[in-house]
């Protein structure tokens, strides 16, 4: 496994490799099970793999944990390789930006709620790095963790709208032994806010329970009924819950009609945690 | 030479050409001898050229002239086989936007001047339809007129900023034998507005000898001295006169120490004219 810091040097070895299928896994690093779990998809499904390890200033606002955001490089190229990555890409900051950047992309409409409510300016932030990564890297699939399901769907809009030539792979969110979804940010929580934690998911599951035995009818049923369960919580507090149709991200009335995604985000003392459930319509 | 239509039937043609030099020309259609230069630069530089023709409606505002904007396909057809274009991809609305967009393509800075301070919106709208080009075409190089000389400016940022792997190639204003610089917006002008048109250009070229001769030595000196130019043709109504920094139309002050261009807008009845001149720092 190469680990490279240039975009001229990781162009320069992929010019040599036309023809192959490259896949793209686009990580901030600290490298947990999900994300490897996306490098091993790639690695069955393309002949080169490229890693990514960027945490972007872009998709941070100022008040947000971009300092103190975890790194850990060495621990991270030790699991890529080990995972089967063929290279690993991770920049300084200057080489993705060597000036200020003077041009951004932007989602309209899926991006007005959830995340992109709670953290203005992020999913610009993604949308502009991840092009930046696409034509750099020419990847024929790049995968991307449905943890961050609204990413995923903005992603996908962008892909569709300005017809980059790449398939986005959207991959299951896996989870801890007791159902947290695995998050690099899981290593802020206090050993009391970690066993907390673990409510998102099982409220989650309580929620898909009862709309599969047809007690939540409406989306806003659910939504209420994740919510309370949530709010009890000492020390938890609330940013979100909503119930919308997936991947547009509109707002649903009679659960079952479409797909939809149940999706929390709540802060637990200074750390935020977002999971999500994704209901399809056949499964009613 | 090829006629496409769609999306599909182009990427299947030029995946099949993997390897070689593609050159693309974006147009909008009604070729003139400016869009025919491009064409020729490009057949000599690249094995495949491919001129796209396509009238993007995210680049009009609601009051201009995208209805009326000059049609003439089969016209163009002929042209662009004359030049040596191997593919003209002619794509309808509904193939580049087959549901309303969402993603935009913004540069910042560089749009706030000129052309883009009279027309909100326009360069978001040609950032856009140019990425999804690029992204449809995957060209080796890219070529413009520099007669949209911000237009280049921004698509260069654009290209710079989201690590495009193309390059753009500039190519110079094509005038008449008159001076007037080609534009397929020309047809509007009725025989007296003309006439009067080529004053645009003869201005420029005033202004650039009084440059050389050292009697303009502010920007704002040659930006009035052109403005007043303009200001006593009747029938004649000024947008713009600035002289700015070039490519990063900044604001300058003492001619020469820069690259610059003095770029104009005018309106004469219905129709607006743009030209400029670029006065490189070497040549004072």
């Amino acid at each position: 496994m190469k680990t490279i810091q240039t975009i001229r040097e990781l162009q320069g070895i992929l010019a040599e490799e036309q023809g192959k299928i490259v896949g793209l896994v686009p990580t901030m690093g600290y490298l947990h099970q999900g994300h490897i779990s996306l490098i091993e998809r790639a690695v069955q499904e393309c002949d080169r793999v490229v890693v990514s390890i960027f945490v972007n200033p872009l998709q941070f606002a100022p008040n947000e944990d971009l300092k103190r955001y975890p790194r850990d490089l060495k621990r991270d190229l030790r699991l890529a390789k080990e995972a089967g990555a063929d290279l690993v890409f991770c920049p300084e900051i200057n080489e993705m930006y060597p000036a200020k950047p003077r041009t951004t992309v932007s989602v309209t409409e899926l991006t007005h709620r959830l995340c992109g409510a709670s953290r203005p300016g992020h999913f610009d932030g993604v949308a502009t790095v991840v092009s930046k990564l696409f034509h750099i890297v020419m990847p024929n699939r790049a995968y991307f963790g449905l943890k961050d399901a609204q990413q995923v769907a903005v992603i996908q809009q962008m892909v569709n709208d300005l017809n980059f030539p790449v398939e986005i792979v959207p991959c299951p969110i896996v989870r801890e032994e007791d159902g947290l979804a695995m998050s690099s940010r899981n290593i802020y929580l206090s050993p009391e806010e970690r066993k907390k934690a673990v409510i998102l998911y099982q409220t989650l599951c309580e929620a898909t329970k009862q709309k599969e035995s047809g007690q939540l009818i409406h989306a806003s049923q659910a939504a209420d009924f994740i919510r309370k369960k949530l709010e009890v919580i000492s020390g938890l507090s609330v940013d979100y819950v909503e119930v919308l149709s997936y991947p547009g991200l509109a707002p649903v009335q009679e659960l079952g009609q479409q797909t939809s995604i149940a999706a929390v985000a709540v802060w637990l003392g200074n750390t935020r945690l977002i999971d999500n459930v994704i209901w399809s319509s056949e499964e009613r």
